[in-house]
Formats: C-alpha cells, sequence, structure tokens
C-alpha cells in the first residue's frame, strides 16, 4: 500500500488556517468579519521598492548566487550597521522568507532527535520546520501574568539536556509581543556560552518597538559571535510578506558554509523579491516613523478596550503588532469557531487565533487568544465591540 | 563545543560551483571561457512575462494561499490539458521552484532511512535533498553505450528493498538528455504499481524534445493516478531561472494534504514570481517553436563536434538541452580543473562539469563530462576547437 511518511502525518496543519472555512461561511452570510486573526499587515509595501521591480532591467531572470546578490548583501551590511550591527557581506545568506533562515539554522545545528528550546507561547510554525526537520521543541513555558516575560535562567537551564543543541528567542515575540530586554538576552547568551549553544534570534519585527527600550540583536551581545544567528526576514518590515525574501546572518564561518550548501541545493532566493529587497534598504530614514506611530495608536486602543472588558487580561506587549489576551472563557477554540458560525453583533463578527495553537504543550493556552493589530483603529474599535458583546452571551463564559 | 550537524556535514556542496574560482581565475588571466557547465539558458526571458511583473498593481504585497494564487493554478489546468494532462486546480500546488516539489515529494513519501531509486547518472542536487530529509538515494546504473536509456526493469527490481517508498525519473533527463520513451514509463510504472512506490516524474525539460518521440508524463499513464506525482518548474520552460516558481502536481489526495502543511510552514510561494508564471500561460502557442528550433541546431552541432573527435563518445540526447560525452581522459574532475587553469587556445577556454558529480555510486563517471548547450553556436563551435585540441595535449589523455 502506498503510504504517507510519519513526518508528513505528524506534520502540524496551521491552526489558524483550519477556522478560514467558517469565516467564509460567515460572510457568505453577509456578516462583516474583522481579521485579528493572522499577521498580514494592511500597511501599503512602498511604492519605491515596488517601482524598483517595475523598472527593473534583465533580458534573462537567472539563477542568483546561492546566497543571494553580492549587491543586495553589501547593501544590507548598512542597513544592519545602523542597528550597531557589524556583519560583512559574506555573513549575509540571502534566503527565501524568515521561513528558509529557520529551516536552514535547524538543519545545520540540529540533527534528527536534537532539541532546540523555546520560549512558550511561540510562532506556530516552529513547530513544523522541526518536525521536518525531525528536530524536538522543548517549550520552556512563560506566563501571561509576568506579561510573558523570559522564564528565569535557572528555569531555562532545567530544560537542557545532552540533546540540546539550540535556543530560539523571538524578539519582539510573535504571539505575545513581548519585547525582550538586553538584560534578558545577555542572560540567555550567557547560558548559551556556558552550555556550548547556538542562540537563534528571531528578529523579524525588530522595527516595531514602542516603548523606551531599545530592541536588542543577538548579534549585539559581545563574546556571543560563534553562537548567535540571526533569522531576519523583509515581510513585516516593508509590508512585503508576499516578496519571500529574509536573511539568515552570523559571524560564525562553519554555519555559514554549511548553510550554504543546503542554499546550493535549491539554487537561489527569488529574483524579482531580491531586487524589491534591495530598493528598500534606500527608503528614508523615517520610513517606519509613520507605521510606528499608526502600530502604537492600534496597540493603545486594542489593550485598553480588552483590559476594560470583563474578565479579560491582556498585557501590554512592548513591540511587533500582536497582543494575546486571556479571555473568561472556556475553551478557545471553541470560542473562535462561536464567534464565527453562531454570534453576530450589527451584522459584523471577529476572527481571532486561538491560543492553543501557539504552546507545543497540550492542554495550555485554552482560555488565551492572540490578537494582531493589523487592521485600521476604526476596524478594531468595531471589533472590539463584538468581543465585549460576545463575551457576555457565549455559552461557555466562565464568568 | 559548538558542533555543526552530521547532515550539515554529509550534505554535499555543489559539484559544479566548486570549479567556479579556477574560472574567476581564468577569465582574470584574460581568457575568455566558454561556459558548458550550467544549466542557465541564455534565451532571453519573455518580455510578455516580465511585463506582466511591471504592470502589477497590488498596493500591498501579501502572503499569497500556501498552495498558490487560485488564479494562477485555475490556468495552469489549462496549459497542462494541452500536454493531455487532465488536472483540477487544486491538484496543483505552487512551489518555490522545482526545488521545493522535489523536497516536499521527499518529505510526503518517504521517512528517514527510507530509500528513493533513481537512475543513475542523476541531477546532483537529488543528493541534497536526500541528504536533508535524511532519505537514502539508491541508484540504479544505466550506460552511456545505451544512451543512457532506462535499465530493463528486473534490473531495476532487483534494487527494491523493505525501505524502497519511490521511483524517481527526470525525463527528458539532466544530465543526459534522454528522453524516456511511452513504453519505459509504463515500464516503470508497472513497477510502481506491482510493488507499492509512488512515481515521481521530474519533468522541467519537457518542451525541449527533438526527435519524433512525443514527452511522455507520468501523470499520462492509466491506473497510476494515486501513484505519481508531477515534479514541475517554470525555470527551463520561460528561461525564468530565477524566478523560483515550480509545481507539484498529483491527482493522490493525501500526498496533497500532506505537502500543503510542509507549503503552510512555509507561509506562501514567492507573490511577484507568481505573477510571471500566470501571465506565460499567455504566450502565444508558437513560443517554443523558434527556441526549440535553436536548441536543436546546438544540439546537433555540439554531439557531432564530440562523435568527430578522436577517442569521444556522445549518444545524441532527445531532450533537455544537456549532453553526457566519454572523454579520453583520466579523471574528469582534473580535467576540467586543468582546463581552466593550465591550458588556452587562441586565448579561450572552456567550462564543464565533471561527471564524477552526477553518480552517487564513487568512482563512476571519471572520463564522462556534461555539457549544456545553453551558449549560442559560435560560441560553442569555439568551445569545441577549444575540447578538441585540448585532448591532444592534456597530460592525462588515455589515447
Amino acid at each position: 500500500m502506498l503510504t504517507i511518511s510519519q513526518r508528513g502525518i505528524a506534520m502540524p496543519a496551521s491552526p489558524i488556517r483550519k477556522l478560514v472555512p467558517f469565516a467564509e461561511a460567515a460572510k457568505k452570510k453577509g456578516l462583516t468579519v474583522y481579521h485579528l486573526n493572522i499577521g498580514q499587515p494592511d500597511i501599503e509595501t512602498p511604492p519605491a521598492i515596488m517601482d524598483a521591480v517595475r523598472n527593473v532591467q534583465m533580458p534573462v531572470l537567472e539563477y542568483s548566487h546561492s546566497a543571494g546578490n553580492e549587491s543586495y548583501r553589501r547593501k544590507l551590511t548598512t542597513y544592519y550597521k545602523k542597528l550597531g550591527i557589524e556583519v560583512d557581506y559574506d555573513e549575509i545568506m540571502i534566503t527565501t522568507g524568515g521561513s528558509e533562515a529557520i529551516r536552514f539554522a535547524f538543519l545545520t545545528c540540529l540533527d534528527e532527535g536534537d532539541e532546540v528550546l523555546i520560549p512558550e507561547p511561540l510562532y506556530a510554525n516552529y513547530l513544523g520546520f522541526a518536525c521536518e526537520a525531525g528536530v524536538r521543541v522543548v517549550a520552556v513555558p512563560s506566563s501571561i501574568e509576568d506579561g510573558f516575560a523570559l522564564p528565569p535562567t535557572d528555569v531555562f537551564a532545567r530544560y537542557i539536556t545532552d540533546k540540546t543543541k539550540a535556543i530560539l528567542i523571538c524578539n519582539p515575540n510573535n504571539p505575545t509581543g513581548y519585547l525582550y530586554s538586553r538584560e534578558e538576552i545577555e542572560a540567555i547568551g550567557k547560558i548559551c556560552k556556558e552550555r556550548h549553544l547556538y542562540l537563534l534570534g528571531d528578529e523579524a519585527y525588530r522595527e516595531f518597538c514602542y516603548g523606551d527600550t531599545d530592541h536588542t540583536s543577538v548579534l549585539h551581545i559581545a563574546g556571543l559571535e560563534e553562537h548567535a544567528i540571526l533569522l531576519d526576514t523583509i515581510s513585516k518590515r516593508y509590508s512585503a510578506c508576499g516578496a519571500r525574501i529574509g536573511a539568515l546572518v552570523t559571524k560564525n564561518k562553519k554555519v555559514l558554509e554549511s548553510a550554504l550548501k543546503f542554499a546550493q541545493a535549491r539554487l537561489s532566493p527569488p529574483g524579482l523579491a531580491q531586487i524589491l529587497g534591495e530598493a528598500a534598504i534606500d527608503l528614508p530614514a523615517d520610513y517606519f516613523d509613520t507605521i510606528k506611530e499608526e502600530y502604537l495608536q492600534r496597540r493603545n486602543l486594542l489593550v485598553s478596550r480588552l483590559n476594560s472588558m470583563e474578565g479579560v487580561f491582556c498585557p501590554n506587549p512592548g513591540g511587533a503588532f500582536y497582543a494575546m489576551a486571556r479571555l473568561p472563557i472556556d475553551d478557545c477554540d471553541k470560542f473562535c469557531q462561536w464567534l464565527l458560525e453562531a454570534f453576530s453583533y450589527h451584522n459584523q463578527t471577529l476572527m481571532l487565533a486561538p491560543g492553543t495553537g501557539f504552546y507545543a504543550t497540550p492542554g495550555l493556552g485554552k482560555n488565551e487568544v492572540r490578537l494582531a493589530y493589523v487592521i485600521n483603529q476604526t476596524a478594531i474599535s468595531n471589533a472590539m465591540d463584538c468581543l465585549e458583546t460576545a463575551l457576555k452571551v457565549y455559552p461557555g463564559r466562565t464568568i
């Protein structure tokens, strides 16, 4: 009999996409559905970078270098330099989205059966890439009461075994929006040095930090050069999720050498999108200011509305464009489906991402949801009206 | 100590790229280097499909569906229909190049330690993807004397074990250019049915067939619907290697379901390049005629020149734009390096791909080279002058 591989069966389905049919059915009924469920920003892709693609002169759309166009990599060094990250162009490998950077890091640093520690809740697709690579994700619980801060280092250390090869930190965090302080990144770096672990830094949202705290990159920490691998992407930075351009950046030559072999097998990253990525380096210095201000207003609105609802708790996230909230509900998967299937308020409803999808530990996150503030403030306000009403009538409410 | 994974170490480096520094040095010395080493066509990317990208109107470059844009997949059904392949749009998954289609097929059909049979010589990157997925490539030898035809089915059957899950056929073949007949594809299909194996068909070069024999797809064979997985790409078809757009096409719903989970983890295939791919379906029906004629002339020139050289044998390839030739030399790796390092003829030399890089079995292919006829006829003619001269003076010549 023809069989599907064990990993193909074990591979997790997207926790967000399983609600899509219910959202489609709600829209067919004529409802407005506010999408707070997915990290697809509504911000315009900068016209200047789309123009760079429109003006492309290239008689043959050839393979690029497997590590990406040298001109792009050289320009990226100036982008990183402004952030206080000193790297040479050959320490940068252009990848097909941040996704591929994560994949190459897993393949290079871990073998089948090896373990990577990740604070939980976590970006769901880490579990997919781990399954693909036969790697075990060991989730280190962080708590909503602490606003999802880094677990104390002694707690972290307790999870390290002979199989542990790396710690992965998403900063600012998806799904929690938590912005790790320099002290926290240094503390985790110290563990990595002591225990000979790689520190993988997923910094997809670094431009979106809202407080006085500056963003700390894994590449900012002195003495951690051999351990730190930056996993980057232009998806959120320039609202160019569909481009599929990311980067793996490290000073560790052996990691680069191994990652390049994986990169050579797939020949090259997308060519047209590299042009777009390269053009983005020339965006004016104030490009992020307006966008950050907009996200900040949205966050403030969303978080204050949530915390004003009875029984709801939402820590104030310091970055990214996500918030995790605890709701007075029995089961977030049921609740999110019910919102789409059985609820409406003035002919509107909302779509949320169930918290369970972001926990590797079964049973956790059952009364949590992730909200992405990627819709405008009027829409957020309307969505919060819906949520407030829904929580008063949901059959599985716990207060 | 920080360690690189075993698979990162085992991952093969590109056999072609290791000669690149020698080619660069030759050029620095002022030599003209004819590149017959790599499958990067010199054919212009059709301006009409580049224009489709130039004219893109898309305020936000969003994630596409993980299986690719529905409009593109619907249009692709018309492309396949013209080839006699009847598929629904939801039996097509757009991938990041043909590379990702191969990767998804390996991950879905095989587990760590499982085996895939592939006629040898073979496309070198299969070995990379297999290493990445922990899959074992079992090479079934084909012979230059038979023009690299499919090994007899009883020979094939001898290589099947309990671990064998799939047979992979590249048709027309890279690196040999061999075009499998309908009888051969049916014979291999019969083994797959009897032994419950997947038949993976890499058909990247299907448009480039030069004889009276029509191309036979794995999806042409009746009764093989559950077994056949077509691995496709626009790279060679439309000279758009840098776009990174391919497809995995199958009627097997379970395979599609599993592959979709791997696709969801990486979110979506490249967005700009999907526009280019979709536009390509509207190219005039005679688009391939001129290009095919050009490749045919080049093949005829290349093969006749090769076979007129003393001690050289090159079977006449029926498709793709590659030929494998046996040369009167001691060691193709040494010879190819020597051509770049120590030889010149009228200030010119040529770059070839050593045959050894296309064999999984150590020691095979030592007196073979692959030649890609992706340069114009004048250049081919000059390159053949160089080769002919080189073979007379190469210190390791065997006649």
